[in-house]
């Protein structure tokens, strides 16, 4: 930590900065310039930079190392791969996650499931748990849908993406499930984070509305601390004033995430725009930027979805994308799985 | 539902529309205007306004009913009064929370307390499982903090406020404390609404970081429609671009909320600004604008707090404070209990 | 305009309501619903809608009509294609427009727009007028700098592009300007626009740093209804809590213009990210979008680059950056010019 | 300037880095400390701090300095009083403005000027010029307009504030106009800032729909820098995600602005909540925050205003809320004038 005094700061109120951060088990580096002082803290352990910002005298206090370390590309070079069933995430490697956002019935799994398999897609989406902004709408299937989505899968050799939203659902999560989904209204819930440091199967922990990436990595932090390294990050939109998307995609997290850290990141363009007409254009920005993966709802009857079916492709019409997809992989050296 | 066609919308278009909303089980209600045709949907249940808006030739889909019945103001036109050992909040009562961010030790709750108490604070704060963005800071005391907090509230005839942050941990909390808070980043957290609304005692509900008022009282319909009627709602700052507060205190919430809803809100300052000097101007303008009450960190030694000391204040300048707090109360038409 | 009822309100708020709009020049057409009212407003000129919603028992005004009408599809279908020395923008053309930020002598512009021109690029950007947020910052070289870029470009037969900070600079610009740039903070400047739209040579429009896509639609609009209908409108980032990157660029904003409008959207990745190592793969998203050409900041020496050097490319980086321009851009069938 | 290395940084890396900044004519004061090296810049002029964050082993940039001098409290520690006409701004005082968003006629001038004369109003506000996101709504009565104020203002022994929207109005307004008022969306049109620095009148600035604190008082910075030092700020509301207030009011911004400026900084609750009903809760909580004045849509008409009636008190009602806010401002020792 480094503390900026005011140009106009007294002797005092420099003594009085360092006798606080010595207090507090740091020792003190000051180094006096031709305008203003500038103290730097050594050793110690947290201190929270607030509390010397209001000392009389600091004009700011400014954090020098970063706050997560596990999820840096300081503590790991290389990229992190992770591969379930096919499915490759990380790398030179972008992975395809498809499927309809509410598991609604085996019939409803299965036609999407074949087609989607024919495709050459080997992660399947479905949610058994639907956080909903209404109590009085549908709340999924629950273990009944974690069945369905489990059978269709081991028949087309598929893994299994679904949404966890509580501690207590991990156990049967982990039953049925190859990757844990943490959705973005859970992306701070450090209990459900730190339970799921604790599990062996890869987290894909998606972007909360209002969070920075600089907290997205943080929350990965707490999968990673607790021995869990396999967390895939996903972008799906954030919050801002624009209103006729649902949120704004901040494609720009691609290019940012892959310099700070070694994790992969994909994203979600169904739930970011929330338009089925806008899913196309956002996919191929998102392989274009470089991403490492994707993860599109595709409903085999999107008219008839329980769910979010404005937001889902047909089979047919996500084929179509999927070949641009592969086309704009190769030119930016990715290789779709 | 009213769904608005394009001014070059085809009779086919419109025709669609209808067998849609019919196939959905709604009934049509057509009005055809000199520029454009609307169609105004009756009966049926839920349906995803953006699959309408998806069929050719609509405009718009705009939704005529409030999504919240139970927290509405047409649902109950009487406010709420909700009131725990001489704390009221509600109609005409602002009720006071004060207390230290986290339990640390009885010594530091006793101390506090005693302070409060004397000042005529009846409503203890302080935290004993702390929501922290790095796994690597102090995570709170559990449930030995639980246990200081109420055997020092008991002292001092005080009601315990404390915040829960999962479902696993209601049974301990309805055990200690008597006002259960819901943090901002829990605020979409459905699973623990869900079974906070089927507990005995007031929610505190605070604004998620990037929530509307809608999403707020949406999420206090959670808990309402699990037959708990004792709700809170809590303004504590929202995430915009400023960045020298820690986030933007939104004020106008209050007699927005006033209006839609007949919940009582009260204000946090300490969290909306992060800096102990912007708390009484904050807190201040707060009751000013009407609030049904406030939650203040105060710490007997903010120096030394483990947590947040930056935004506590003093008992000295809380004590200051809270008497132009009551003599703005007065000017409002507002008793502070 | 409809007005919706409250479910509760009465006869007597429904029949105020009716007079108000009646008063204002309006005639009203009532649907008595199951549970509300909606009334419709046919004929009459403009009213502020929120004069209606403050009405007793208005639940809300909903507005039925685009305020913007020249700027959009249902107005004009076909997609407006601007061409200008080659350059194309709109339809299946994306026209890419590159040069320095700031026009700093004739030995840059040369020797940048020499290389640029051997690239293929037509259209040659450098500011003259610098809006800069601070007043101790360079201001750019006036008409001197006009003068430099205008030889230049004659020079190596391109267009050039530059920006217009004030009603005042018109006449200048339009001795040595091919394309007018109105930049991000002018974009609500409504004199500036409507003067643009008295001129005979194309707009390029910024979004504004806190725009709405309606609101950049009803500032092109400004422009279209003086009788100049060549407006290119750019996206180059909206502010956000997001502090790594300068803005948030919002590529989503490309499929929602152009279903919105027929004017053609271009992007403009340098500002959009502040940051070299995040243009590239930013373009490549752009184009992948569908986004109709691309304005890029490009420097022989960026690193002594008097402004804005952080954010430029090499003309040798730019030109592989072109190459995978052209091959996205092949794929989603569009022409790069 | 510092220069904050990556913990892995190499020895090359940090001579290049300082090799960087003494071409740019700073020179170097290195600490090496456990972790990484930090690396001060002294002397020198402006340098983009983006250009040394591009450089290799560089892991943050830190501006130590303000980037505004002669609007900040290091430069002047007493507070700026504005005085015109009985209304004063800044210290102990807190101004009051009222008037109708726009002038339309003579006797709606009168009568609103008549009834705020009484109430002890003495700055009379009023717009000739209008800044209309719609080219097709009213444009304001120019000069005509103008003469009108100014003629009731004399009549009432009152100042008269206005809305300049481009350089070309100056001349006129200082025919007319005792404050010069900027728009939100005019407070980066930096010609028209540094043309009112040249003039010897205050103006009234208004902080941007997304402008943060810092962008504020550097757009205060360009009028102050020209020589006018009579410059008041205006908290107006921000632009965020909330949709039920047309903008989210900012009330932080007060203590904040007091903290680092001299300047004296009012508020606008009518445009910033764009209702009513909301004008009177937020005005008190303004002045409850220690704001400087206040400036207030009072219509003798609302129901018949041209503009922004919506968010117009009548005399009336304003007469009430000015007793509450003198009450106010008694606590938290203001004067209101």
């Amino acid at each position: 930590m480094l503390i900026i005094m005011e140009p106009n700061a007294t002797e005092t109120d420099i003594d009085n900065a360092i006798k606080y951060i010595e207090q507090n088990g740091f020792s003190a580096h000051i180094s006096k310039g031709a305008v203003q002082t500038v103290i730097g803290c050594v050793g110690g352990k947290t201190m929270d930079k607030r509390n010397i910002e209001l000392l009389s005298g600091v004009r700011e206090v400014v954090r020098i190392t970063s706050p997560y370390k596990l999820a840096s590309r300081t503590f790991q070079q290389d990229d992190t791969i992770i591969s379930v069933k096919g499915a490759k995430f990380g790398g030179k490697y972008a992975g395809i996650i498809a499927g309809p956002c509410t598991i609604e019935s085996e019939k409803q799994m299965d036609e999407t499931a074949e087609r989607l398999s024919e495709i050459g897609v080997t992660a399947l989406r479905g949610g058994a748990f639907k956080p909903r902004t209404s109590p009085y709408s549908f709340q999924g299937l629950g273990e009944e849908g974690l069945k369905i989505i489990s059978k269709v899968a081991k028949k087309y050799n598929m893994a299994v993406v679904s949404e966890v939203m509580d501690t207590s659902q991990i156990p049967l999560m982990l039953k049925y499930v190859d990757i844990l989904q943490v959705g973005a209204r859970n992306m701070q819930n450090f209990n459900l984070l730190k339970e799921l440091g604790e599990i062996n199967k890869p987290v894909l922990l998606k972007r909360g509305l209002s969070a920075t990436i600089e907290e997205l990595l943080m929350a990965a932090e707490y999968i990673l601390s607790g021995g869990n390294r396999q967390v895939i990050l996903c972008e799906r939109g954030i919050r801002t004033y624009e209103h006729i998307t649902r949120n704004t995609l901040d494609l720009s997290a691609i290019p940012v995430v892959k310099k700070l850290s070694h994790l992969p990141i994909i994203v979600d363009p169904s739930h970011a725009t929330g338009l089925r007409d806008k899913i196309a254009p956002m996919s191929r920005a998102a392989i274009a930027a470089g991403c490492d993966g994707l993860e599109i709802e595709v409903h085999a009857h999107p008219q008839c979805a329980v769910c979010d079916g404005a937001q889902s492709l047909t089979p047919d019409d996500f084929s179509i994308l999927l070949d641009d997809i592969k086309k704009i992989a190769e030119i930016v050296e990715k290789e779709v799985t």
